[in-house]
């Protein structure tokens, strides 16, 4: 048990938007909201999953819908706590702490704006390990855990909760109400038990955030330094290096969907990196061919700072690097790959691990 | 207080379809709906408004959606019931009866069977006198009265509460929910209390669909004495009669939408009238000319027979009347004309009661 302080947040912001691999939120917003949350009602104590009870109920609260909108439409700020306690009581239940949905400069700080103004604890752990477009994306799907009764809202008050047949239905109908509010909602879905959080979470992910927004944030290394911990504390592969020469996208469906393309600097300089996203950054190829896949994390960041560059960030010109991290191994399982595999995003390619093009890439 | 008797849902059924003016589902499947309810449960008390608890709870059950989808989608049968009592035990309510949100083929029964499945009384009301495509256009909402907490669900068990800042915002999303869902849902809306219904509802329309439907129905009259008694008890105008030579039509945004054209017979072989629906039918006009215009009741019937013929049942060479009815009182104030008045339909077209208009024409 341990307490997040401004410096935690901060840190955590940054650590949480390189995790959220191109999508999640943009993390200025995302720390701004905590960091007045916390202001207010003072740090925010955060749990590991060992402390616990099995039989407690947690819930999470989340953004939902296409990232660059939330940027356009700031939230009220009662919201996310409207959706939270909205889930509770219909629930019926004594919630004993929240935790993330996914990783991600604006999701990872929801719950603890939302820790915040009840005085609830947040547990170190969230569904994804890493953000993902949709709402069965999950880790606790992949457990068979039901995404309901959920609760969603919008900014302007309206406010439904759902039970479903099967969580791709919760994802349908959520998805279709989020599309109406106008492109994003805020949905706590998924209630668990600790029990469940115990086995069928992501753990440790607020704690690996922070060491990753340490890392970047860090005014103590040069930059390469700062690159090798990087890599060392994620098990990442840094696959290019680049100068953005071209950004396609637009906002369907309720994601925002694109291709980024890179020309490569230095020795890559004759080589050319695109990377495909829905929300989420989803697959990257090198001169046409693959060098990391769904679901592993493809992290696009700042040439020099290392600064996280999510999707809503992308422009031309702009010099950046593309790292590829190892997704937590539930992905990696068949449930898991017909979950968020590229074959379910419409790309026709079997899935490899990420270290395995890595060491191809390298003979 | 009375019972309602197979006879009586026979009677009802065709009278709510034609009252349905094309829209509110086919009468055929709501009776054989009805029908089954009864004989399993016994038959029905009906109450009139003046029979009720000012300060009880009562809440409708209605199909939302394309009635076409209907047709093809037959309901299983526990929707209507798993609906209702959502919203009852959502509201934390004892619930004493149940009544239909508007008259029609489909609609007009399934509170019938809600009453009979759990042994409650049907209210002798609507929130139309009519049926109407969009969950605004109620009485109850010209009245002040909240749609929401609503419940919809849909035949596979997928369920939701919505809880919303306007009745505007109910419509936008229940029918984004209706069309995820296939085009069609369940839903159970405006809970009323006695007093409510009362003051904000269309009274005895159970009571007129009845008589209309006996009228139809009835084998002792010449069909010229039938249609004489049928103007008669709705206040109704003979338009015109003619054959039906072309029917437009397609199933957009969860609407059934289109037109139809009729060609006259006898003396009025010359003249064409047109009329243009969602759903219900909206406008009628003769050779370019408005003859009837919504909210005042457009309905088409078999030639002969006088069976009302719903949108679904357009097509090519079916010879049909068309009459016309005055609305309820309440949807000509300027409300009533906003929520339903032929330029909320896009039409470009100030309303003329339907009484005017054939005046007019008379002369």
């Amino acid at each position: 048990m341990r307490y997040l302080d401004e410096q935690a947040i901060e840190n955590i912001a940054v650590g949480a938007a390189f995790l959220g691999t191109g999508g999640g939120g943009d993390p200025y917003i995302g720390k701004m909201m905590a960091l007045s949350a916390i202001k207010e009602h003072g740090p925010v104590q955060l749990l590991s999953t060992d402390e616990i009870d099995a039989d407690d109920f947690f819930i999470p609260a989340a953004m939902m819908g296409a990232p660059s909108v939330l940027v356009e439409k700031f939230p009220k700020g009662d919201e996310f706590v409207r959706v939270f306690q909205k889930l509770g009581r219909y629930l019926g239940k004594e919630v004993k702490g929240t935790f993330p949905m996914e990783a991600g400069g604006v999701n990872s700080m929801i719950p603890i704006v939302v820790a915040a103004q009840l005085g609830l604890p947040l547990i170190d752990c969230d569904g994804m390990g890493r953000a993902f477009p949709e709402l069965q994306m999950v880790t606790f799907h992949l457990n068979g855990i039901s995404s309901t009764p959920m609760a969603i809202t919008d900014e302007k008050g309206n406010i439904g909760i759902m039970e479903t047949i099967d969580n791709q239905w919760t994802e349908r109908l959520a998805r279709v109400a989020t599309v109406e509010m106008g492109a994003s909602s805020l949905v706590s879905i998924y209630p668990c038990t600790g029990s469940e959080l115990q086995t069928a979470s992501v753990q440790n992910i607020v704690t690996l955030s922070e060491k990753i927004g340490k890392i970047i944030r860090s005014n103590e290394q040069d930059d390469t330094d700062k690159l090798a911990d990087l890599l060392t504390v994620t098990n990442g592969h840094h696959l290019f290096s680049g100068k953005i020469v071209d950004v396609e996208r637009g906002t369907t469906g309720g994601f925002n969907r694109g291709c980024v393309t890179i020309d490569g600097l230095g020795e890559m300089a004759d080589e050319q990196v695109q990377v495909f996203f829905q929300n989420e950054n989803l697959i990257a190829k090198k001169n046409g061919q693959p060098i990391a896949l769904t679901p592993d994390l493809i992290c696009l960041v700042d040439l020099e700072t290392l600064n996280p560059v999510t999707t809503e960030g992308l422009k031309y010109g702009k010099r950046v690097r593309v790292l590829a991290l190892p997704c937590d191994p539930q992905w990696r399982t068949a449930k898991g790959l017909e979950t968020v595999g590229p074959r379910y995003f419409g790309y026709d390619l079997d899935y490899v691990p990420v270290e395995e093009l890595a060491q191809k890439e390298a003979r």
